[in-house]
């Protein structure tokens, strides 16, 4: 998981443990019903926007985005230029031997069909299929969490006021007004926590762990596109380098001459 | 009717209630007076904004939208393919007495032109016709859920400062006060929830629905310009896979492979 | 004027009164300082953004788009097509007999410059020059009411801002708070009227009017220099009718089939 | 300045001295304090968010943008019209003797650069470049308008938590209250009127005089070349007149057929 | 640092301290626990947004964008101008013994490689990949204050929710009433500092800044190229003074010409 993902969240999760106890008592804050109306409302309303195959794949969506590491694009481009040593060196046959010890299935799946003979168009347009359906998958997860971000604080302000009527209704008891008045302000507090501390920032980086995700198969793509065309390695190195940001490249370039 | 609309709208409802009945009386929360004034606003407001035709048609948009089953495109495509093979096989003719069992009026409308030998552009014109219309109804019906959830929240306002001011106004009696702020919440809670729970996710839906509706008439489309001009069966397949998403064409493949 | 539209203001202006009276008194409700302070800062902050000029079209751009009737497209393109007719089978001259009994004065206008002779490039420029600054005015109505829209409602919360301020430096009488509260209260009151009943639902219908104001002039233009020269009646309608929309096509082409 | 501009302004204060009158006294709603946090406030984040010249050259555009008569578009081509004729008849160098009567030194310095003989192409680009100084000048000007436009409500805000902060603190006197709250309403009242009645409406028009400015710029740089050029007077004209509104040529048409 | 930037702080925080002491005690608006909620909220609300190198960049961008002091760009040409003068004059070489008392790290860096005879198209790329590199880093600066000016309020608002909430369940004792309110409402206050006066302006400033650096840059690599194809001198000022805006252009001539 990325880790600047883990230190916000622990952060975040901290400092509300922190402002509940700071002069208050837990009890007072967590109240299930409360609760079950924005997160129950926020699934509601995201239920009705998506269709239910966008939403079952949510899950594995954010699965993928935050708990798979993200990985160094010039060792990615290092990968492919040895691969493509091998292929010239000793046949594109002997790469076989090497998929094995690939932990990248994508990688696999592209030296594999490579390997296979398989038309090198077909290649490309099977694995720019699965790029695109990751996108896709991508895109429509992060409209889910807009959606959550939208849809929570709104069911928060619905709790809020369920709570004011049921608190105006009963005022006889003066003793249960303030009390009656800090549960209906629960729902509130949770939607913004929701919004503000999980589905708004976590969009924000599940848009960029996208980018880098489609940035690397592309990578892998045009790697294995030239490998099966026989390319010479230097020249893969070159062409898959123009793909990275410059100083990225910097450092490559500097790690090469160190050599 | 689309699974996640149904879930999501009965969890909503079932959450409403909940809220409701955890520590309060139905009644509290059924004010006609303020139904009358937000959703009466919001439709006055609607009608100010679009012609009596757009508003008129939005009823019908929405049965169809919702109530009309999603249709699985490959069983589309593999129909399609079908009576391309009988129309090569037996000629195009003989696809008129298959026209009996197809439940599409689309499909239908579009084999029969073919049959009876209409001049293929007049064809494929009539029939993107119609495919115009459909985008054209969905999209006003679109806009129409979009002024609904805008207006709601908005006489839900109004309503609560007319409730305040009678409030305001009417002092004398503390005991009354409590109440005729419940009373004026009211609006502004069934605002908020025609917005969040009703219009606002429905026409997000619509969106998607209404995307899913033109593929599958431009499928349709493709496959009876396909049928009339006597392509090879799986030349049609072919052409008509094309409009899948990546993933939707892998699982066909698949299925085709296994048979 | 427009039927939904009529519906729609007397539907809302009902649910105020209802409003009103349910429970109230109609003095409670009605302030004309207050009146004065949304109505005019919404108006003064208007002449501010704008030019005397088109503020000043304004009135005249309302009645038009709101009190002209909607038009046929389907009975102009027919008028159109007789005028073609007539002028095929007697000569453009025998036009200028019929103009007297046509309504519209765009259409006078074209046909009698087709009558008299006038260069065709000459003609289409004087339309076209028509057209435009209809557009540009609809154009300018449209964001001035945006702009009350916008400022209502500010002004409205101006006023209340106003009116708690002179309660809360009154406070010694204590049954006056309820009161003074409930008419500072009325300004915002009155601008969210004012922008949610009236300036923005009549801002979106006038967009809308004036899109089929342009679409009839762009007919009735198109008409004219095909009747002007001397185009076959039938290729005059086929020409027309491209400008519609499917639907109406249909309409027209069915109408035409049982004749 | 702009009628409607002074109109406005004068009806809003008006408007504001009413509402302070209706029913209290000028120094309950006088509070220089609170004056210091919005418009100081205000100018604060507007120094930060802009470079130090651009905020120094406003003065400067208001000045020029609303002080400076609008000018009749019509009235400056019949002039540039008249210069072509002069200096077709008498040639170019006569007309040196008539820039001492003209108002418009952008007039006079084109007609200088072409009685001097410069190269054509300079004085366009010299003109132009005048043109792009004033368009950038007025572009920088609206933006701090914006900027004051989203400022001052948001320092008003900030105004308002200061003074109730201070209320809540000081509680002992219950006679305080009402007055402090007052007070510390101020500032919200305040940045709600310098965003509602003077920057936001200012920025608009300051767009409007700005494309006008621009438009008559243009057409003298055009009526210069043209005049360099020696063309045909009645050809100039038509040249400039295609700047022009439709509304605006057919006037001019009239008051040429009129003579 | 920019002037403007430095009044608007210092004025900012004076007008702050005004507004806290003008009535009131510093104590009453120092609430470490209150920072902590907004100020550790924003930040962990923006590590979740953004990857950990963008925002661990940010403190180096911030320090470059302001304490760098705004370069005069007619100096920079008038420096380029000049290194033109003496490669043409005494060759390229001689550039060599003067870049010791250039500032400029990068315009060092063009000479050196300039003098070192590396190919001209390498030189331009590497110095096109620093201007990237740089643009990069100021768009992430941006986005990630723009992040701070979005959160900072949201838990401004959680944090007065959670003081809310203490504040009602605590109501036995009505002298903690008030200050218990007011401390409720600082993290509200601080939110909308930091989004005001701090996040939200200097996010402004840091895209101008940026501008401003990418045109320096831009027009040290045209001078460079310029110096190594050896161009005359004044054609290297005609092509760098292209990229000045025309007012600074005008300044330049005018100080030519007085030469």
């Amino acid at each position: 998981m990325d880790i600047a993902t883990v230190i916000g969240l622990v952060m975040g999760m901290a400092l509300l443990i922190y402002a509940v106890l700071n002069g208050g008592k837990f009890a007072w804050f967590v109240d299930y019903p409360s609760m079950a109306i924005v997160l129950g409302g926020a699934v509601a309303a995201t239920l009705i926007s998506f269709p239910m195959s966008a939403v079952a794949s949510l899950r594995k969506v954010i699965k993928n985005a935050f708990l798979v590491k993200s990985r160094d694009l010039g060792k990615v481009i290092a990968d492919m230029v040895s691969y493509a040593e091998v292929a010239r060196r000793d046949g594109i046959l002997s790469l076989e031997s090497m998929t094995k010890d690939i932990d990248d299935e994508f990688v696999v799946k592209g030296i594999q069909m490579a390997v296979d003979g398989i038309d090198p168009e077909l290649i490309e347009q099977i694995m720019n299929s699965e790029l695109e359906s990751l996108a896709d998958r991508h895109a429509r997860g992060k409209s889910i969490l807009d959606a959550v971000t939208k849809y929570a604080p709104a069911f928060g302000m619905i709790g809020t006021l369920f709570g004011l009527v049921l608190m105006l209704q009963q005022m006889d008891n003066p003793d249960a007004i303030g009390p009656g008045m800090a549960v209906a302000i629960l729902t509130t507090l949770y939607g913004a926590i929701t919004a503000n501390l999980f589905a708004g920032p976590l969009s924000d980086k599940l848009a960029q762990r996208s980018e880098e995700e489609q940035l690397l198969k592309t990578i892998v793509i045009r790697g294995v596109m030239s490998i099966q065309s026989g390319d010479n390695p230097r020249i893969v190195e070159q062409k898959l380098k123009t793909f990275l940001p410059p100083s990225a490249r910097d450092a490559i370039e500097k790690k090469a001459e160190a050599e």
